[in-house]
């Protein structure tokens, strides 16, 4: 059994992760292949408990290094249940935020020290890395309007102001380029129609799949 | 305005730590002095959502690993809002558990690497380490025997079994001998006001306090 491919979705809020993420599935799914679909943070029962914790509350509920070890017992608990077993029998998985996140929110907007967030990556992700990820980038106050009309519940970060979401967009940005092998950077602003041709065309080039 | 004296209290399930923190405090405030009495999981409003979600649940809920973050996030939470100010502002702080608990439950009992429990200890502690730490020893049939007649409804961790009990045992132990200049063994065996004089020899001997 070869193991399957792990994709995932990053980028700052409204920027059109989900929105894609259910396309891409669709489609790879039309494939024949078997696809999960999953979240962070949250996408195991564990995890969702933990992320009622983190999204929901005052801006300051938690000091963005409690944050990210929030986040990465919700990670740990998500790949030790759902991603790892689902790459293991064969799957795709299709993950709405991971890692990257942590390092743009609790990291590059919230200061946490590069080095914890380093450690927690080597102790808790283990092999569990992203074959290809998708970094979603958009003007930050076009992203942040998307999110308002669409208004859900959680607005934790979407509360916290433009120079937070300004830190966030360098931190993803930073990490496409640093990364460019595992990353795809993705402009955010055309129509759905067109950011979806520009996210299968990196899937399929990149992962080599035969269509 | 010198710093306070962080002091903690270790050991395995029905030792008698609970009982012999309130004795503890008492005397030191008999004393004259601030005293801040807290616990861990737990000790802030964040701390204590984070305990809800380790302490209740099936034994397996969550993976060693898991829990090890999710018990350093609520550390940290804390560390910042209750340990770290008091400390500052003079008072001396009397914790029920603290981070030896995450090396022998997690670590010891559960199987969690060494080196990512000494990560956590060395970016999420930084300064705030104990000055004195109580370690109370008890054979494992002992203490279990104790905490059940006491019965609560936090159970995950009674219910894990002797052999569990046993490595936590022996991991407490291994601390103690490990950091002799940090850590007192007490033998809680005897009668609570046997382990009373015992702790209040140990305390006062070591932050040589004037009575
Ligand atoms: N290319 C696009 N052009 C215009 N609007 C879009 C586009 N893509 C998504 N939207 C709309 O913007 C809003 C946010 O999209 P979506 O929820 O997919 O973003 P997201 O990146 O998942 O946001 P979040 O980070 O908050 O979860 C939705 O109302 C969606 O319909
Ligand atoms: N020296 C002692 N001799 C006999 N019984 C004791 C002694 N000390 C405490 N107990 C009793 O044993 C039970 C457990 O004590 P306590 O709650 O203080 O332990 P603990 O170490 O805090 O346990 P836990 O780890 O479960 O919190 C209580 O009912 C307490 O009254
Ligand atoms: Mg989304
Ligand atoms: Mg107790």
């Amino acid at each position: 059994m070869t193991r399957g491919q792990f994709i995932t979705f990053e980028g700052g809020e409204g920027a059109g992760k989900s929105t894609q993420v259910k396309r891409l599935v669709a489609r790879l799914q039309g494939q024949g292949r078997e696809v999960v679909a999953t979240r962070e943070p949250g996408g195991s029962p564990g995890a969702e408990s933990i992320r009622d914790l983190v999204l929901n509350g005052a801006a300051d509920r938690w000091s963005p290094v409690t944050e990210t070890l929030l986040m990465y017992a919700s990670r740990r608990d998500h790949i030790e249940r759902v991603i790892r077993p689902a790459l293991e029998r064969g799957a795709w998985v299709v993950c709405d935020r991971f890692a990257d996140s942590t390092r743009a929110y609790q990291g590059a907007g919230g200061g946490t020290a590069p080095e914890l967030i380093s450690a927690l990556e080597t102790h808790i992700l283990e092999g569990t890395r992203p074959d290809l990820t998708l970094v979603f980038d958009l003007p930050t106050e076009v992203g942040l309007e998307r999110a308002h009309a669409r208004a859900s519940g959680e607005m934790r970060f979407e509360s916290k102001g433009l120079a937070f979401h300004q830190r966030l967009r360098d931190g993803f940005l930073a990490i496409a380029r640093a990364e460019p092998d595992r990353c795809a950077l993705i402009d955010a602003s055309p129509t759905m129609d067109d950011v979806e041709a520009a996210v299968w065309s990196a899937v399929s080039q990149r992962l080599s799949i035969d269509a």
